[in-house]
């Protein structure tokens, strides 16, 4: 089936059919519903060709993918795509995945762009002065950052949680319970999500009269590995620490197997709050004690960007809107008064 | 001409020309006009709908993304697209994810090939029989299967590793340890790799006079909680298994936890062996116990699946050649003799 027969099927002009399956806001709701239906009854999807003819657009979402032999993506990403993927499905949108080395990052967003390849894009993992960020304001294409940078003279259109938030409540509850000696174990300390779980618990303790000196910090890549490296160190202290909050639970993973063996109990000797993505593979509910978790599903945010690249792309949505979610803070049997 | 070509005639970096073509503004003018000049004369255009005219070719591999409320994407896939991307990115190629239900599945096949989005496809996740396969061979479209089927009545190309004999190994050595009752925790019954992997073991214990009854084995998606509720269930009836076989690290945590919380050890009460796709995240040394497994890299399969699918799209590779690679099985503390 081809457009114009869809269109004569449906009584509706050409025009109007390639506008509905494309998002134009002037479509009602309602029609965009029958349209949409009786494409996908009868199999109909505009080839990219006809559709970049007749709207301009390429039907892609792009990224830019970084790789390398040193580049580990963290595995967070595929629940992210999970939910990128399962609304651009339903808004005939694709994803493209533009492979590149840190160094190449500017040349390949300027050529998906330059190309026509993609209709926006999202960025993921922002630093401060994210220099990808200035490009694609300047490049003009539609464009979603998954977090926030900080820095930038200008505006940009965002979806973030609210990390510092998040971990400045949970090291404000490690104080009400008698914590003193409270460690971070962080995500890479380039990446603003990471600068702000520091803010916030800094904060936190600043207003409780406590310190964080600089040897119960550390921050790295967050692979189990790493958890249990931090920790290990934290616990071969003169003063261990009483309570460690963490970035992430496969990190929490290393954690618990450094009190393991150091024969420490969880809370007992220490208590523990990690930040949960939501990850279907790990629940923090099953862990030897279960976790308290600072919660956000990124699957959820995954979903929210393809929605508002899609009205970003038909217009519907424009403007430097910033978007920032609260996080909950889920109390678990691993947190505890600190020991008199 | 190609743009080592150009860069070779013009004697400057692919980089600069590469920088020139796409508007750099750190490129001077004059280098700039003369890059564009000599691209215009020899016919250089990189952009995609100047290659598709030029070599019919879109420079895009694509992949069907199965998604949905209940569609938890497996976390190693991270593993494999960056395996996938590093090989992609020096051959110019770009991956483009379609995102589709698992009953649309057909459809967007159909739909990317018929619209030449694509140049090549790869599938995922093999089923015995499965649909997918034999609709590509129709479609005529170059294609590598990352796995096998079973119970196609024609050849196609695929990558797969080796997991009968691998759990057959696995299962050998226990037996040789001897182990009489020995216990599978698999991933979904209806996928080619499960099944190949309950083969395998199946040989080895049918060779080494063992049973293997139905309330021995389990199989589910591979997450930690799946592996927790089949070792609970195992370690509850009344004459347990002595040794485990695993088919993810994920799931083996669990099997970890359960036995923690029944009071047994490893490997004094239950030896145990997992499959290891090499995470960078989780790592089996890292395990309580070391945990013995059997390893093959999903993040090498990655990249050889994009350098025979880059082969098979420039014609260098053809026909329906299966590659089968051998997987380690590597012994650590997890697994022992079984006590008297």
């Amino acid at each position: 089936m081809n457009l114009k027969q869809l269109s004569r099927m449906l009584e509706l002009s050409q025009t109007t059919v390639s506008r509905a399956l494309n998002g134009y806001p002037e479509v009602a709701e309602e029609t965009r519903r029958r349209v949409v239906d009786a494409a996908r009854r009868h199999g109909y999807r505009p080839n990219p060709s006809a559709r970049r003819l007749a709207t301009g657009k390429a039907g892609m979402i792009g990224y830019v993918m970084p790789t390398g032999a040193s580049v580990d993506i963290d595995p967070h990403f595929v629940e992210f795509l999970s939910g990128l993927g399962d609304y651009a499905r339903t808004h005939e949108l694709d994803l493209t995945l533009s492979p590149s080395t840190i160094e190449d990052e500017e040349m390949t967003y300027r050529r998906i762009v330059a190309n026509k390849q993609v209709d926006a894009v999202y960025v993921s993992s922002p630093r401060p002065r994210d220099a990808r960020i200035a490009l694609l304001n300047d490049l003009g294409i539609p464009f979603i950052v998954h977090g926030r940078s900080e820095g930038l003279d200008f505006d940009y259109p965002f979806l973030d949680i609210d990390n510092e938030a998040a971990f400045h409540e949970a090291a404000r509850l490690l104080i009400q319970l008698g914590h003193r000696r409270i460690a971070l174990i962080n995500g890479n300390a380039d990446q603003t999500f990471a600068i702000h779980r520091e803010r916030g618990l800094r904060r936190a303790l600043a207003a409780g009269g406590v310190e964080l000196p600089p040897h119960r910090v550390r921050a790295m890549p967050m692979t189990e590995e790493n958890g249990y490296r931090a920790a290990s160190d934290f616990l071969a202290a003169r003063e261990r620490p009483t309570a460690i909050v963490c970035s992430s639970l496969l990190m929490t993973l290393g954690v618990t197997r450094a009190l393991r063996d150091a024969g420490l109990s969880v809370p007992g000797d220490v208590s523990l709050i990690a930040h949960d993505d939501v990850f279907p593979f790990l629940k923090p509910e099953n862990f030897p004690v279960p976790l308290a978790t600072t919660r956000s599903s990124i699957r959820a945010a995954g979903q929210r960007i393809a929605e508002r690249l899609a009205a970003r792309i038909a217009g519907v949505e424009d403007g430097a809107r910033g978007e920032v979610w609260a996080v909950d803070l889920v109390v678990r049997a691993s947190v505890a008064q600190v020991k008199g």
